[in-house]
């Protein structure tokens, strides 16, 4: 999971393997063994493991060969370049979905997200303004989540190589915290990392993991990347709380809380 | 529950009812019939009911008789005035916790609203400042959630009576979604009720009923109100979607673009 920093992404791996997961994380998948029209095996370039049905989760490129050559520009990783609204360079042309690069909104640079949320909203805003009404796409900030097994995984914003690479000067924390009060029938275990800019306290980026009831607590995290919040105003924030769904304090402003002593 | 609107009570009461549970709204507790020192029955205007226990869930009050007569002046409902840094007007005494009154960062007056959460940051703000440190608490929105057998109710910000009495024009839409895409396992019904500013379209509020997973999404509504963000900020947020935690749209975002149509 190349999206959360790699001490997020070890926790995940740990808990994989918890599970019964067999990782194998330094080879490459160089082909598969097949019977007939069926995989039934998998070749790494370190061994054949067999295989009873095989599942290829490898992330997806946008289908933009077929533009090679003609006058629409493409931008990052060939995705197809559009303003605002959805407009490609070319008069009349529109582009949205997963062939459509999408402005960052934390980096301010263009970067191809293959998402269901950000491709559903720019076809929105592609067709209203195709049917002459006006609508913008602002951008997006990264935000996702996903479950494996009982696992919840979140991310928005930026990460830390994404903020080594832009050069913005950054502090860190991760806490660990409980989905509900810590006496509640069905508390589980959340750890919250934060990324924050160095001085202004300006949130960067956010990283959620759990069980059940974690997750979703992103979307905090994600509104205030948007709209530049600080580790302050998170902290300020009047989050709900009552015994079965969160600590008084908030998982994500505890780790605000954290966070704040180091800017 | 007087801090949701009517029409999302009734929804409540209707599922308390299903529930097995008998309500007696129009009828006012006027004693107990009390056996040794055991509470046998409730007795109200209108008939005595036998009970094995008695529960009373009567609100809240702060607890200031003690400083009637003196130099602190009270406020709302009796509540101690505090400004931002929680000093009352007698230097070097503050007040911190449910005997408070608490700034309503929307209606920007002061209301009286006994939460833990409040409680304990005003706590956090006046002991900071008490020890020679800096802190203020700007005040909050009146974020609130509660579990009612499986049913989950939140609200944040203003509800129509209060928007009423200050006059302020407002639209309201209530939507029903689900609580992870329709299609997965354990999706749960969801309302949410949005109020917002006519014309600008800025947040005013937001009530949340539902089953498992509904109540906390609050938290988004609570943070937009807090920063003034508009139905079309909310719409344009980059929350968290995959088929076990949200429809693609997030049910706030699908009430934000219905109500956005009346603005």
């Amino acid at each position: 999971m190349p999206t959360l920093d790699p001490d997020m992404g070890t926790i995940i791996s740990d808990a994989m393997r918890n599970l019964g997961v067999t990782l194998f994380l330094k080879e490459e998948l160089t082909g598969f063994t097949i019977e007939g029209n069926k995989a039934t095996g998998v070749i790494t370039n370190n061994q054949t493991i067999e295989a009873d049905i095989v599942v290829l989760g490898i992330g997806s490129a946008p289908n933009t060969e077929f533009l090679k050559g003609s006058k629409i520009e493409l931008g990052v990783r060939e995705a197809i370049k559009v303003n605002a609204q959805m407009q490609t360079n070319v008069p009349d042309v529109w582009a949205a979905g997963d062939c459509t690069e999408t402005l960052n909104l934390v980096s301010k640079q263009h970067f191809y997200i293959a998402l269901g949320t950000v491709a559903n909203k720019t076809g929105l805003v592609a067709g209203t303004n195709i049917s002459g009404q006006k609508a913008t796409f602002p951008g997006a900030v990264g935000t996702a989540v996903c479950k494996i097994c009982k696992y919840e995984v979140a991310r928005t914003g930026l990460q830390e190589r994404e903020l080594d690479t832009l050069g913005i000067e950054y502090v860190t924390t991760t806490i660990t915290s409980k989905t509900r009060a810590d006496y509640y029938p069905g508390a589980k275990d959340i750890k919250v990392k934060l990324l924050a800019e160095k001085n202004s306290g300006r949130l960067l980026g956010g990283q959620i993991l759990g069980e059940e009831g974690a997750a979703k607590r992103i979307d905090v995290l994600a509104t205030a990347v948007t709209h530049n919040l600080t580790l302050q105003n998170i902290i300020d924030l009047d989050l709900s709380y009552a015994p079965p769904f969160s600590p008084v304090w908030d998982p994500v402003q505890t780790a605000a809380r954290s966070l704040i002593k180091k800017i």
